[in-house]
């Protein structure tokens, strides 16, 4: 069991407002910086505007991402506007400093000053309980986009990862015929154990006229001009790899597809969640470091 | 198997039009009137702008509504402005005439002049085939306006009808705590036997301060100001329930409590399936005729 | 809420037993008769072997079925053997008197003392409760004689009551496909509604063949000599249908269908279980008394 | 798409038997060889009593497990009796010698041939396909030995590997409350992604006295005599663990508690379903020899 803390929470979206929130009523001493317009304070939950004390923080959580790109909080809920070197200055190798999706110019900047900035996206339990606000979003956005309902609509999806195992079983529960592209065997396997067909990659044009849905989950080109070309007009596609995609959108839009390409959503669909699951990250890194 | 048919398909919203397209799909010759901006003549499909030949039909489908207030044929997809008394004059008592829920002046209007027109709408199999585009209707508005995913979510459903049948599993499924309230020890023990959790309707008290979103499926005031008063703020009360609804609205806005009121989902969410649900029972109606 | 009271419980299987424990367990003050080989005298549990005091009970509960063919009271856990009659003439009319599939002759000899025998099994709510056990009673079996997983097995269910909405969507959940054979369209609507398959119970040959699994619930002979030609002999054939049940014996054994008729599932799977269904259901029908 | 081969299937029990089957019915050309109790010679499958034109095989399937402790075939289903050198020695390295469960005897007696003899039961996809099974068989035991339904009962399960991956939402569908204690966060963070409660494996004390059901899937000691007192003694323990097992059995037998021990699973309670996993397995490693 974790003691009580003395906590720092820096910038951020609602996710970090309300891993603050979440934090304070646990019993932990927080301190909010760069989240005036989302946060109220409470008995355990102080809202600053400068970082007076954050020396004597245990735990230093900057957010997700940390920085902008040039080099400062990212507070897109503040007034604020801070370098990340100027809070870095203020802290010791002895405090927990956490960050979410810490770019290499932060990580540069904490290793001058001895610091070590870990990680919480990194952390494979984060990237799982992820999933399942990615699979709700993707939902709600087929719902939205598409004219006919989840149930009876045949749906592939590409890919068979975390996010296609939080996806596909919710899809299925609601009715809909889903199939899963995977390359290893093992992928299928696991598709098929779970009562969805299963096919491979390399090989989808007869299954890809059939779809009402399709959803990529694989950061690399899988829809390319000829996938696309096999797909029906009336058929969405829903692309939630990172950046590059996996659409040749060019392509896409040459030849009339419905593309949504849907990037970061736990933070857009379920702030609340996202930052419950962020909280639970962080008291698993702390209770590893013995606090 | 029921033969080929001539069929008109009279106004309506996506629904219609997306009945008229399938049942071309199927080989029917079929006539679309009041339907030019959705509908695109094909081979089997004729996209007509007066009623010549209406009285050829086998079968002649109003829409859903099927009248107006004032009398004229629901048609918003098209500029037709027709007295539905008009077309009614055209047609004989030998035709299947249908359509969606039917209206007393227009029930009367068809008597006087011989004919009955049944109602689809008050098909059973339909009822219970619009409850899925209802569950997934309201699956997308708590999605939307929910900060928390559904995964997690506390739920109470109020009634354990149809739509509460068809709702209650699937937000199990996607990880909701479910409860449903009801009042007959039957409609609990069926909720029980799916695994949902099951309370009194009489006696909702305590279960509502914990919950995340409460759905109203039952046609009456069931959550007045006392109730009202016991659930939380931050929690989303979702009215499913036709007018005048379920939820004390006056006192709901006094409180600042958050209700979404959603009627007519399956129209809304997913016309192409809420048409193909209208053309199942179309045909059982057509094969109880011996067409 | 149910006051306590002073109850007494006669006879029965293991599911009486577990009745009379667990009213003890919620408080009451009770008197086990005819149960003495399975219940344990606790400080709340009596096991008497004599009817004295029965008199002062507040509720008498008899066992499923109350009585034997000879009109003796049905007491497989007990050496008695005791009159139905000779029990009744020890009890008054203020008494709430209970018992499951009461017989004409039990109800008449009741009647002549001026007692009402209420039937608990009679209740909806207690057949509902029941349909969970029959259901994994009956995939239970098809584990046991099947050489193959329910994980894919193509099973087709005749009937879609409440034996038929409890399994159908657990051998659903198992990985099984499974289509349901009804006779009215509101049926067919809602097997389509959970996900399943949906067939007209006249027009079923076709579908015969591919089965694996054939699991009929209607209490009538629906699988004749022309059915049971077209199931492959390797397809198992599992009745659920109370006597006379709903398979040609004759004929399935001349062809070499391998059938097994399951009667009476929830006492012999899982009596603790079918045991807390009548508790509930006793309570149920105690508070409609005002107890 | 493999091409029609020339195939040996050797001993083995029923899984073997069907494999045979099956690979006939895909129109290879089957022989079958130390099998003959349970395979029935058709067009494309010959029962053999010698091992005459084994040499022309182009794949050699040996059961699983491949050998007995004694060198012989595994041939339980036959009178032969055949040394494993006796057979390897008419088969050349050109061949696909494949065999389950090899032991380190067998797979040096081919070596010393310059055979290479590949494991089919060590390929992750088999691995994953034999979960199903087993799940289902740990399922049907649990069915038989409580006397409450899965539905309503309390399960803990320990482990979430394969097994406990595929066991855990099939007990949750049938209504089963589920927690699964695991080591590792990320494997409590899928478990809760799937609905499921989540728990530290070494922090189990105040979860075991509520459970009904307790299944283990780890293969080490991680029920001694400490967690077997938590156990309630009408909790059944189900170890699926192979050997050395997971329970302290001497500890168990003394405190009275109720474990029961199941091995092989998939042979035994869905030969046939195994048999086909292993055959879809095969043509895995058949493909990517380019066969």
């Amino acid at each position: 069991m974790l003691h009580e803390c003395n906590m720092w929470v820096l910038g951020g979206d609602l996710r970090q407002a309300r891993l603050a929130e979440l934090l304070a009523e646990d019993g932990h001493r927080v301190y909010a910086y760069g989240l005036e317009r989302a946060v109220h304070a409470t008995e355990d939950l102080s809202v600053r505007e400068d970082l007076e004390g954050i020396g004597r923080a245990d735990c230093v959580i900057f957010p997700l991402p940390a920085a902008d790109a040039s080099g400062m909080l990212h507070c897109p809920l503040s007034s604020q506007r801070v370098q990340m070197t100027h809070i870095l200055q203020k802290l010791s190798p002895s405090q927990a400093i956490l960050g979410g999706r810490v770019d290499n110019a932060t990580a540069g900047a904490a290793a001058e000053l001895g610091l070590t900035m870990e990680d919480y996206l990194s952390r494979e339990e984060l990237a799982v309980a992820n999933a399942v606000p990615t699979a709700e979003g993707a939902i709600q956005i087929a719902m939205e986009e598409m004219p006919i309902t989840i149930h009876g609509a045949r749906v592939l999806i590409l890919g068979f990862g975390r996010v296609g195992r939080a996806l596909a079983p919710r899809l299925q529960a609601l009715g809909a015929r889903v199939t899963v592209a995977a390359r290893r065997y093992e992928a299928m396997a696991w598709a098929e154990s779970m009562g969805l067909g299963a096919e491979r990659l390399d090989d989808l044009g007869a299954w890809l006229w059939g779809c009402d849905l399709v959803v990529n989950t694989i950061p690399a080109l899988v829809l390319g001009e000829r996938e696309l070309t096999l797909i029906r007009q009336d058929c969405l596609i829903l692309d939630l790899a990172s950046k590059p995609g996996g659409v040749d959108y060019p392509a896409a839009e040459r030849l009339g597809r419905r593309v949504v390409w849907a990037l970061s959503l736990p933070g857009k669909t379920a702030p609340a969640s996202a930052g419950a699951a962020i909280r639970d990250t962080v008291y698993h890194m702390l209770e590893e470091r013995g606090l």
